[in-house]
């Protein structure tokens, strides 16, 4: 799986930094992304990557701030104009659905794939699907803002071949049934199980993607030990009375819930245009201090989920 | 005064054609500009050129479609953000007003100016204002798209110096009050008339700017000799049943209109993402065969109104 980072601005666009999106590549067979909020010209940003909307099966929106939200109506119009015809589900706070069919009803824009919108008020498990569970929890923004807990099931292990030739078991089409952990009734006779020739299961991962908010122990629960935490960082330490004031977190904070969490790495994003981009590395620098693992993402980086 | 054209695509953005938005730069002494459109992603544009989202002081909508206002809640938001104070007023059809509220209000943004929306339903008279007034009727696109005609009154005319000297006429503060049209009692005691000395009045420019529309004699009417008419051409003369379907123009019926209203000159936008940079100066040679002052716009031209 791997992460491309559509917008890691703050409030307004500025020349490097879009508003908020991120995707999601999720790695299954149809190559389905999900899209993490959605600011205003999120597919103007697409349009610079190999991404392709059609792709895009889900969008989580994390709070109905207009940075997070404005690039909807465009980018679902688009997704068919071009051709998109799988079905899109949007998951967002109470408030997404009037939005999004306010601005294409009155725009008389008919998409022809079918949009499927679930609103969420409640904390907990917002999607189980057969690879993944997804839980959601409110932060601490001033307006509904969540978070959210990606993790992806264990992988089943690897068929153990040396095992298999201990046992004289020959090669064949019922080799990929052991691997399923079935039974199988092999040529001589032998009745052997799948679930004696099958390594562990690999870890899935987990990935932590934040709403903006405020330094809070929701956070921390939500990375508990993510193989990578998403987290914004609006202001720079010395800000910290700034954070405070307008609901955001700063880059130190942010790594404190890193280091708490004891995540494995932290991808700190939602920089204010105020700091210019040779302030940057020092944004950087102090979060580092914190949590060793942490990285100031930019405009169209990609980062693999490793 | 002049144009600068933000956005000349057509429908869904392009890397080098972004969706509809055109700004009237109309030389107050505010440095006011009037924004046409505003499709999403015109205030990426704008960070691209000098243009103040706190100089806009109004925002006609020729219609509804997503191309034409999706730009709009963000641009607004972002308008309060950078300290705009002065008062904005949206023009458009109805349905303008909830969308732009439902907007704001989910997205809880709260802009610091008085934000006036009128919508117009009807044709005729929109605005008069001192120095302009503006006339909108309805084309033919299949949704209500409105056509403008900007007409700036005409200015006073010059004082004739010449004239003033064969008088002798001292020079004086008496002269500005002769120049605005006044009656003056000179020192020796003779009493002049101001409009003894002023020249013929300098004529008001006309700008015809058109909403998406097929052929039709709404728009000669509205461009009737128009110093500039902006007129979409989304389709290639050869595309005309296209053009025809989508409720579009092509090149040369474009240029029909403006030979027809016997314009000034013509500008061609809402350029379809399906003719490359190649194919452009194709297409403004098939219009200038039927209108030879036209000219095929790009995002970020700007065009002086002479
Ligand atoms: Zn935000
Ligand atoms: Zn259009």
């Amino acid at each position: 799986m791997k992460l491309t980072f559509l917008g890691t601005g703050s409030g307004v666009p500025a020349k490097h930094r879009n508003v908020s999106s991120l995707a999601l590549h999720i790695d299954d067979k149809e190559g389905s992304v999900w899209l993490f909020d959605c600011g205003e010209a999120t597919q103007h940003q697409i349009l610079h990557t190999s991404l392709k909307p059609r792709k895009i099966s889900k969008i989580f929106i994390t709070h109905l701030h207009g940075d997070h939200i404005f690039g909807l109506p465009g980018l679902l119009s688009s997704r068919s104009f071009q051709g998109g015809e799988t079905p899109l589900t949007v998951y967002g706070p109470v408030g997404i659905k009037e939005y999004i069919e306010t601005s294409l009803r009155v725009s008389m824009t008919h998409v022809k794939y079918p949009l499927i919108i679930k609103e969420f008020e409640e904390e907990g498990l917002l999607l189980e699907e057969a690879d993944f569970t997804i839980k959601g929890k409110k932060l601490v923004h001033g307006i509904s803002s969540f978070g959210f807990r990606i993790v992806q099931k264990d992988l089943p292990g690897a068929l153990l071949m040396d095992k298999v030739k201990q046992s004289n078991i020959p090669s064949g089409p019922h080799l990929q049934e052991l691997k399923e952990g079935k039974s199988v009734t092999l040529s001589d006779g032998r009745i052997v199980e799948g679930i004696d020739y099958i390594g562990p299961p690999k870890k899935g991962k987990v990935i932590t993607i934040l709403g903006d908010t405020r330094y809070t122990p929701v956070s921390v629960e939500l990375a508990e030990e993510a193989d990578v935490l998403i987290h914004e960082a609006t202001f720079a330490a010395k800000d910290e009375m700034l954070a405070r004031e307008y609901f955001h977190s700063t880059t130190v904070q942010a790594a404190q819930v890193a280091k708490e969490a004891r995540a494995n790495q932290l991808l700190l994003s939602h920089i204010s245009a105020r700091y210019q981009q040779e302030d940057v590395l020092s944004l950087m620098e102090e979060a580092k201090e914190i949590f060793s693992n942490t990285v100031v993402v930019n405009d169209f980086d990609v980062i693999p989920i490793k």
